[in-house]
């Protein structure tokens, strides 16, 4: 079927490629000229046979409110928008009404697979109505793993985005999982072998999984991990994630470590630590010396 | 191969059957009458021939110790001891020591794979020397999963027992990630399929993984996880990871989280939260009320 | 000086008296008649000379909010609103931005120190502009404790409140620092006296504070904290507190962590753990050996 | 009374001066020539009338064991050591043992209020027999606050290094309490004094508190704390609470997070965050460009 993509970069440009290669007709729109398929959203628009569909894959926040601001203006009743970005749960709901005003239906659709997707398959949960959801099932179809599975429609409006949030909350938690045996094995003075201790967990055990296959991958490229800084970025959805468990009352001490660590991470120099340090300074009497000086 | 099997339990029964169908010659001891080829340790070490090699899986701790010192008692020089359950590693440096000052040798394995290993075949994970490893090694070949992997000379004596603790300590920090977005997901209100979403994050997604399978398969037998408490043991290993992460300084926020979320289901009530709520009580004049009464 | 001040609760009440103690002539007005000195909040604002001060104590959230909405409508450019309940400090904004159309000028003030406050005097933390602050000054001088102290004028519109959140999410940590501790030596078996031991904390060590002296106090009145459940309410603050970590990117393990230890007090049956439960099932093989009954 | 005291450092030698102030005799000895009164622990033992009392205030560990080891070689039936260092609660039944065998008494006493002891008095936790307490008593007395208060007999050998590992313990969880507030009030840019608004927290709060009077003065000789980098040690005492938390199950997610902090603040780079930093590079697509390189 024919839909319109806003947004060809690493994840939209792949989602595309894989589209059209099922056999559906693309238009894609990007900032980018190199990559579009017309210049402008509304080009797009006017490509577009209606009832249309439009997918967005932009960054959240601002440029997916700009672009909802834009379809609404440009868009017929009956048309069909569906956020594939990161959206905040919350954020699908005000843009599910902003377009229903105008009769312009909205699914939000989370995304998962990284660059992988294109060759195997995309996870994709989606919220919004039955019939939207029916409306634009061969796009899914043809997203998701040629084997079958990797859908859910998980709820109203939102619930794709929140389950893809809560996904991404797991991720962090097994992440970091990795991260601190990794870290111990290293540690211990015992473990002669450590990337071939995790390779060897790919087979037959409790751990086994897509991230431990990943972690394999990256330490035959680099077994010391030597190229990489312990510096880690957080996307917001991790943050999102501890939000949502503190608003519902959730005890989630393992997503929130694992999202505090990438905080720490990212820090020269802590400033809650000079804090531990000048108490112990003050009651371990180095200050007092000081003070005599 | 020939070897001898004390502990036929739900994991060495597996295993000494999984070594029988590769075709190796088991004379399995065991408390229980019903399952034991021979009726006494004495027994089994007789109907081997020598050099012999014995593969222990009893409880760890004071069976597993108490086993280790008949074994020493029995066996002759040049025998080889494989300790297969889940002994501390520093366990494991004693009883080699015990072991080889009657020039026995002595390997800690690390079995991991559960019920699930006598077809999928186990992860084995192993410490001592490069020639006892050799040794054994066709019976680690019996028992790691049929299309290769699932195996590990970890490092000396102890090594293999190390990296099976961490690989545990990961395993609960990966659980516990599952759990807290289950029951975030559960508390929303805003995903109407929990279980469905679960079931589709086996395709596709970044946290697709063996653990996932089973919580699935969970959820397929009771949708609601009504017919559990949420209660959960721990056996040992979880609080030896993090000991041992103290041990050496390093930071394994994640791995402990999930330890104490274990702890604290475990309690009826909870002294902790009784200081809180008497401190509650203090500042916001409860206590005073009742005071005056 | 004379003000009015809207809610006369246990905090309202009680720094009403304070100030009336001091000197200050109060007009009060509450729900509960039998406390009240006017019948509406109209009557108050009316029994007030011009240029007014009317300080607020009623719950966070809707209450405040009308009662700003209902002052607005009644006072005059000039007038001073001090809004002392448990405000969000992005309330705070809303709220001043409000009153100022009108020419009613806002200070936020974070009150501490519960029951105990009206004898000992109350931490007051404020933001606003200088002018507003000086205003008040003589109210807050008679607030805090007669030794001095107890005061500061955080910055802006917002800061007050903000500090004041800030403070009770260290609180969180400070509690239940003390209550692991108190659990820890009653699981220990080897402490005989536990409130003995606390109470000797209170001289000559690091952790002396105010809240071990309540701690002490408690367990003189309930020495085994017989009479509690371990069940713990959050007011608010630690949540807002740890969000705002979230959001400016700062970790905060300690202060999260003593407020998901009151999430966990107050569930009956945690989701999470039935999670570990069923995969603790699942590999260990109780689930096969239901299924096949 | 007469005593030996043996570590004449920060601690036993401001222990001492406290003493004798309070009219004790004290023979003291150090490797330091500067301080002592004899010139080895022979001398000591010979100058003191029997029945002697030995308090010991050196580094745990090893110089703690060989101190003892030296004394029940020199000293008599009937004279008493007091371990008042830092050793672990389970070498303290070890040493006790160890010169029961000679009739030698033991008491352990965990010691609290650094160098501002001398002065304001210390907190004195012990652990023994009854009788021994008695006897040792007129040093507790001169040791602990003018105005009373400060120790107490926590329970058998053991109990009292139990009890100051726990005290320990929570100093860790409310240190790191007051760290993440003032982080959160710094990198806010709502709070515009932040030293201001620790100082007003002294009087009239619920976090008011010893800990937070350091804090002040530390912020009072240098308000940014610019003299320091966030780097803070461990003395061992905080690793004994998180593993005797674990050993007796009890969850400790405050202390344990206040004690990881700390360990992650002497980090140059973190392992586990390179782990963290690969993964993501893995599924967003990095190394795949790097593979292509």
């Amino acid at each position: 079927m024919q839909l319109g993509m806003i947004g060809l970069g690493k994840m939209g440009g792949n989602m595309a490629a894989r589209l059209r290669d099922k056999g559906h007709d693309v238009v894609g729109f990007d900032f980018n000229p190199d990559v579009r398929d017309v210049g402008s959203v509304a080009e797009l628009v006017e490509r577009l046979s209606a009832p249309r569909i439009v997918w967005l894959m932009v960054p959240a926040g601002e440029p997916t409110r700009s672009s909802i601001r834009e379809l609404g203006a440009l868009l017929e009743e009956g048309d069909l928008v569906i956020e594939g970005g990161n959206s905040h749960y919350q954020d699908d709901r005000r843009h599910a009404e902003e377009l229903s005003r105008r009769g312009i239906e909205y699914l939000d659709a989370g995304v998962s697979g990284g660059v992988w997707g294109r060759e195997n398959g995309y996870g994709i949960m989606v919220g919004g109505s039955p019939e939207n959801v029916a409306r634009a099932k061969p796009l899914f179809d043809a997203l998701t793993p040629d084997g079958g599975g990797g859908f859910v429609h998980a709820g109203a409006v939102g619930a794709g985005h929140f389950v893809k949030m809560v996904h991404n909350g797991i991720e962090y938690g097994m992440m970091q999982a990795f991260a601190e045996g990794y870290e111990l094995m290293a540690a211990s003075g015992i473990v002669e072998d450590v990337p071939g201790t995790l390779a060897s967990w790919r087979e037959g055990t409790v751990v086994r999984s897509w991230l431990l296959d990943l972690l394999v991958r990256a330490l035959e490229e680099d077994p010391g991990l030597d190229r990489l800084r312990g510096y880690a970025e957080d996307s917001g959805e991790g943050r999102w994630t501890v939000q949502a468990a503190v608003d519902h009352a959730v005890p989630a001490p393992v997503i929130t470590a694992a999202l505090y660590a990438r905080f720490a991470s990212r820090q020269e120099d802590s400033p809650a630590m000079k804090v531990i340090a000048a108490l112990r300074n003050q009651f371990g009497g180095h200050a007092v010396t000081k003070a005599a000086e």
